[in-house]
């Protein structure tokens, strides 16, 4: 049943009357309508950043006119011409119809209507795309994915040109075109829509967009609830390792907004999939409040879609790119498009933050509506303020109680240390809980690796995923942090792993000097418990804040541990002899350990081992704990590897074979500075002469630092209490420290 | 004799009498004189980036002094701290003169009058140098280079202070520093002093410059001219592989002038180095221009410093990075401290090149003398204008006739090509005849690895050039050329090497659409010729310039030939299968081979071998026409390497073997774009179809380009004829083709 039959119909009988009137009344309503298109037209050349930005849209949309339409029959994967095509054609006609509205130019009309009706013509009798690998293909792209992103805009685009088509020309559209393509996206593929999953909120973006404009009630009902009985089989996974259905499941946009999103606004798969999924959030909760305010969409969740702007932007590193955790490509950064949508949108709808203001300015482009405008205004007048980013906590988890990632920031983004203790972050999360990854302003001291995909580079297997995402990417040895026996986290079970989270232990950023943040986890490797304490602490001995890391392993039996590092530079030096061996060879034959080569093995050479390397212009080095029986490897990526599909990145490993309790204590410490220029190199050594564990009990683990002055530092950590009011009470070397919370340092 | 003594004695007697109006006279006179500094004085306040640059100067003296001063017996190598605080003592003292002139403050004055003081108690009784590498240690620093440097700037600072100090006080620093220390560098060290080299350009200008403050005659003959009889041996090398004495060899700062120096300005060396003489150079030039300007040194050699000036920015990358021949440090570039002084000095003393100026601004700094107030003037009045860098064709050698750099531009630097048909370069030449290396804008596309060496970077050998050096960088197979039977040019032998040079065949930049360089080398094998012919081409049917490659061999009996290209970033795709070895392992033995990985080994799948990869955003294919037998092998730097020296940097090697008379064509196409925030791939394969000799004789070799689209492009080259008014007529295919000139391109 289309409940939209009865209103079409009503506005066939008014149209006898007065037919213009009150198609000027309905359309459009989706993101502009008639009010916000006036307020553009009467600001036109009074507002520069919204004037400029209007300027190079018509550029590119009449270069795109000048070039003709094309709507070829679909045939290539993501990096191919087809592909390229048909995502342009709904990128320029979304523009198009937006110039439409507000230069008031019929050209742009017209190359909508028929750019629209070649697709009419097609869509009809197109078949599934001919690429077979999804396990939900499309039929103008190779997923139902980029189908739905096709709606999403080709929504906007015809409902900025709704009213200058015929009755005649919109059925035609309507019967042959958008229903079938909602329904085909939807109904025929409930796997893809019915999900919890950046997929499906697409999908249910796509309809429920098309279904506003089409002003279908079942179309929207659709869209927030999703199909009610899918005949989904439990169980069953798709092609990136998800699983399609579970018991008990929720669908819709509304569950899609409520779950993977905390009540912080960390989506749960991370920021590289939440930045792709926030376009479809928004728009459509954007359009749900112009076209049924009542529903309060875009205010669900106690407004979690507009705190979920600002952790996004929390989750970039000084230069705006995003931290690839989990699944995530690097470069990826706030200047992409959907994260104008989402400051914009956030700007006017939210709470008018001016500091928003000053990323609108970076992005140096607004929305060519009245978030736009409103944003372009602001500047205009000069409110725009700083976006200086903090440390912050962001719960992960419908309720916030799924584990998280704490940012720790020293200065101006002079340190960043971003610690993940969250959830596994669904089909897209990597096996590395209770990793790390730390820069110095934009540039990485100790890497994420990030996704292993070259995305939309025909080339590299169609542009989707390699096979070295899961083979090495998403594995634990991968990452930095505690891999044991060789295997990865929940032996890589994805089925395990997303039951499963950390959990904070602390997190304390009140004071710039010493921030830290703690967690627990304890389902990675059954019988073991890994406790991982990280800091960030300025000191007046050092030039620069340092990274402490403790990492507290209690495990049942023994067990051989690996632990790397990887570090992103050149190698300058290490105060442990180390052999190389003739030939490069693997470091194992699974979970990740056959891409790594061993290109050097050694033994510390006392209790502390340090190595350091150099990396644009700055010093590094790790002094670590160690003890004679470790073993230290350097390690390069790329064994196994005939395609190149990986970076040839460096990492050392501490090895610690045969063991049962156990700590890591390590730091890493950015120093001094190289010019290739005035070829100068100030303080290219490390200011630590020993780091140690002076005590560890189930009770408290005990470090100290010494610098080449002799100066004493501890850090104290209660590991069993983290109450900010308890107080403690231990002597260590007849010396007794007394302090109130979890930790001491002094 | 010292013939300083009959000027020194009428001084005093005329000290009697006028103490003050003489001395006023007198000095400063190096580079500031009073004439200069009363302009300057005039100008303060007025004149924006001067008045910046003396801001920031008094900012980093004015530290200097707070610290206090610190002259620490000397023990460090280049990285260590007594060589750091030397090297500042005396960066900080010509400052300190400058601001003393400038602003007049005595504090200035006293600072350095206090360190000459320190200096000079600690220099009476100093032995050499502990660190013994050199083959001409010096005393406070390991080498006399070092202490050649302290002793030009330290000249510049005594000569400003001149007048504040007592004649008692004088007469201290004279005969108890300043003349030791000239004697020292030159006379007890002759080896180091009496060289046409950088070395003893620097040690030249030191004891001249020392030499016009104190008004000695002798050391001012023995700058210019030398050690007359420094009873040398020929032959012995010193620490870097260079020859210390041979047959008639010249010496002193003219025949320095002289000799390195081509009459276009190119420096034998290379860019990195003559980027380090210039100072001295220039230095010691524009003080005798000011004490003894009728003996024209500045003007020696028909302008050749000015021209040198020119020459060397015309040897940078589109970042004004210069480009690394022979031993050069990747990262130096026109905004190191030197090329301010050559900056300002080529406009002030030349034709005041309005282009200069703005490279002045990018170096947003200037000397704090008449030059530097000239420039900033300039800039101040409006009259800079882009320095937009053409192609140009550099010859080598002191009369210009042995071979030399031509770098062809395409664009705005959007394709620059760097070939090398040069002389040996002296000791720190690379064996890499008809080499060459590719930019797109400041991104190396193709590289010259460069040196081996962590510039005063301690942990890395002392901050000294490495082994690697030797055995990696300098060789043969670490460059874009042909090696042939896994031997390096000339068999690396240095003694021959330097006797020999590559010869022009022809350079023709005139047409920007179609630039080449031709160039012939007879001697790097003997018994073999190779003659390259490279050249950049925007076809119509092409997005962008490619660059096209002929190396064309000619041997007298069959070897195994090697043909390497240094891609630099990540492998998108090859046409041919290639088989990954389970271990890496080196591909030879010796002649860099050691040090080369080899990570996969195919062979042609057709006629053609294609080859691609990403680089910072932009695609790239390498098209070849290979034979059946070649091999192809994808290598990467890093074997035997266990110290972390060489950076783990990929190739691709087309291997011929036993072969006589061959030709490699081959074709750099960049293309296309990626970007990571809008994850667009654009144009991301090559437009080649196909490359083909279709005629390869003594006399002429053709080659066919055919593109995606079937059009056909034709590069006939002339072997044996580079007239431009030849009439060349060939008939390949039953076709003729009839052209003027070396070569046809259609």
């Amino acid at each position: 049943m289309h409940i939209k039959k009865i209103p079409a119909l009503m506005l066939m009988t008014a149209l006898c009357s007065s037919p213009f009137t009150l198609k000027a009344q309905d359309h459009p309503s989706l993101i502009l309508n008639k009010n916000s298109v006036e307020k553009i037209r009467n600001n036109l050349g009074e507002t520069p950043l919204f004037d400029a930005t209007l300027q190079r849209v018509k550029q590119e949309v009449d270069a795109e006119i000048a070039m003709g339409i094309d709507t070829p029959i679909p045939k290539d994967f993501s990096g191919g011409y087809t592909h390229y095509r048909h995502k342009q054609n709904f990128i320029i006609a979304q523009k198009a119809g937006v110039l439409y509205q507000i230069l008031q130019d019929e050209k742009y009309a017209i190359y909508i209507r028929d750019m629209l009706m070649q697709y009419e013509a097609m869509y009809k009798n197109l078949p599934l795309h001919p690429q077979e690998r999804s396990y939900s293909r499309g039929k103008l792209f190779w997923q139902c994915l980029n189908d739905s992103n096709w709606l999403v805009y080709m929504s906007q685009a015809y409902d900025t040109i709704y009213n200058f088509l015929s009755e005649q020309e919109r059925n035609k559209l309507e019967n042959n075109l958008f229903r079938p393509f909602a329904d085909f996206i939807s109904l025929e593929n409930p796997a893809f829509y019915n999900r919890v999953h950046n997929h499906s909120t697409w999908g249910n973006a796509a309809v429920g967009m098309i279904g506003l404009v089409m002003n279908d009630e079942e179309l929207i009902q659709r869209a927030l609830y999703g199909i009610e009985d899918d005949g989904l089989p439990l169980g069953s996974y798709d092609n990136d390792g998800g699983i399609i259905k579970v018991e008990g499941q929720r669908k819709g946009f509304l569950a899609n907004l409520e779950e993977p999103f905390s009540p912080d606004g960390y989506y749960t798969e991370g920021p590289y999939y939440q930045r792709y999924a926030m376009y479809p959030f928004l728009i459509f909760a954007l359009a749900m409040e112009n076209a049924r305010p009542d529903l309060k969409v875009l205010q669900h969740k106690d407004n979690v879609l507009l705190k979920a702007v600002d952790a996004l932007l929390n989750l970039s590193d000084a230069d705006g790119e995003f931290f690839p955790l989990n699944d995530g490509q690097k470069g990826m950064s706030y200047y992409t498009a959907s994260l104008v949508t989402a400051v914009n949108i956030a700007y006017h709808y939210g709470e008018q933050n001016p500091k928003l203001l000053s990323i609108a300015q970076k992005q140096n482009q607004v929305l060519l509506d009245e978030s736009g405008l409103d944003v372009a205004i602001g500047i205009r007048e000069g409110k725009a303020k700083p976006y200086t980013k903090k440390s912050v906590n962001l719960t992960d988890g419908i309720n916030g109680k799924q584990g998280g990632v704490g940012v720790l920031r020293y200065g101006n983004e002079d340190l960043t240390l971003v610690f993940k203790y969250a959830a596994q972050g669904l089909s897209h999360g990597h096996y590395d809980k209770l990793s790390y990854s730390l820069y110095e302003k934009g540039d990485e001291i100790i890497q994420d690796y990030g996704l292993a995909r070259f995305v939309n580079i025909g080339q590299k297997g169609g542009g989707n995923y390699l096979k070295e995402n899961k083979t090495w990417a998403k594995t634990t040895i991968a990452h930095n942090t505690l891999s044991q026996d060789g295997e990865m986290h929940f032996k890589g079970k994805y089925s395990v792993a997303s039951t499963k989270h950390s959990d904070l232990y602390f997190f304390d950023a009140d004071k710039e000097d010493v921030q830290v943040v703690s967690a627990t986890e304890a389902a990675a490797y059954p019988g073991t418990e890994m406790h991982r304490t990280m800091a960030l602490i300025k000191d007046e001995h050092f030039e620069k804040a340092f990274m402490l890391d403790i990492m507290k392993v209690s495990a049942d039996k023994k067990h051989d541990y690996d632990f790397p590092f990887y570090y992103m530079g050149q190698v300058i030096d290490g105060n442990f002899k180390w052999e190389s061996p003739k030939s490069l060879s693997p470091l194992g034959n699974k979970n990740g350990y056959q891409h790594l080569y061993l290109e050097g093995k050694g033994k510390p050479a006392g209790a502390n081992t340090q190595f350091s390397w150099l990396h644009e212009g700055k010093f590094y080095t790790l002094t670590s704990a160690t003890t004679q029986a470790d073993e230290l490897l350097l390690t390069r990526i790329g064994a196994n590897d005939p395609q190149f599909n990986l970076r040839r990145d460096a990492g050392i490993v501490i090895r610690r074979k045969d063991t049962a309790d156990t700590t890591f204590v390590s730091i890493i410490e950015p120093h001094g500075s190289y010019s290739p220029v005035s070829e100068a190199s100030l303080n290219s050594s490390s200011n630590i002469k020993e780091v140690s564990v002076e005590l560890d009990t189930a009770q408290y683990t005990a470090v100290k630092i010494v610098d080449l002055d002799d100066n004493e530092q501890w850090f104290i950590l209660a590991n069993k209490n983290a109450s900010n009011t308890a107080k403690h009470s231990l002597t260590i070397n007849k010396k007794t420290y007394r302090w109130v919370g979890p930790y001491l340092y002094q």
